[in-house]
């Protein structure tokens, strides 16, 4: 791996925002992606934060960033760090940076005392699929994700 | 819906954790459940929580509880509610006790501004999962979620 890892600062919410948005395009999700700059600085620097993230830079540009947060476990009764988002952009691939960044994100929980680096991602994404399999990760197959939002969350809502 | 539902308070993590491994016994999963009372109270009530709950009581007694956390979406750069835990002990089922806690989660999230209710269930509980639809919850079936723990992931960190 030739590119330098490091958490992410102020300043750096401009790059992430733009590979979100590159992301989303990748996923076909254009449409669902709203993030602006301002929205994720606040949220990776402001008083209470709401995620984490760190960046790969390689020859001082950035190449390629990951966007966390905590999780919990109440199997363990233990924390654990969920990554979002996991990002290359295309002139930097194949260098080993996601590998580096899941290795950074493994090292971290570690270092804190959490047992889990859990992710997900979507099941036509053969390449990442590959990589995901080769670092250890296991597919939680057995498991759905449910999800409320939007006019249904309002609904939802309005019963309490 | 008869039941009283409000946030955990100290002492509580008595009942939660009694029902986190009745849960992890329905679920066959009792290995992997170690959570101790000490361990849930610190998680929610020591200086950094990192999961939060809430309980629905019938006549004085602990009959439903919800442990969750905050996550956070990079598409649209908003937190979210990530429900971990659902249980309603036998007894009290029937109720509509774990849909008033859904929907209180839903409150939770409409009044703090979040965009999303979140969780998982084993594709085998078609009884939780006939809820979860009426509830306006949708399957995210195009995510595949992996985990990396244990050796692996203590292999993953040494690549650092």
């Amino acid at each position: 791996m030739s590119g330098l890892i490091r958490a992410v600062r102020p300043g750096d919410e401009v790059e992430l925002t733009a590979m979100i948005h590159e992301l989303a395009e990748f996923e076909s999700a254009t449409a669902d992606c709203t993030v602006t700059e301002t929205q994720l600085a606040e949220a990776l620097f402001g008083p209470q934060p709401t995620v984490h993230g760190h960046l790969a830079e390689v020859d001082g540009r950035a190449a390629a960033g990951a966007l966390w947060f905590r999780n919990f476990s109440t199997w363990d009764g233990v924390a654990g760090i969920h990554l979002e988002d996991l990002f290359v952009r295309p002139q930097f691939r194949r260098r080993g940076l996601a590998r580096a960044l899941l290795a950074r994100l493994a090292r971290e929980c570690v270092d804190r005392g959490y047992t889990r680096l859990t992710w997900a991602v979507l099941d036509w994404n053969v390449d990442a699929i590959a990589l995901y399999e080769s670092v250890g990760g296991r597919p939680q197959t057995e498991w759905i994700t449910y999800r409320v939002s939007g006019p249904d969350l309002l609904e939802l809502a309005g019963g309490v």
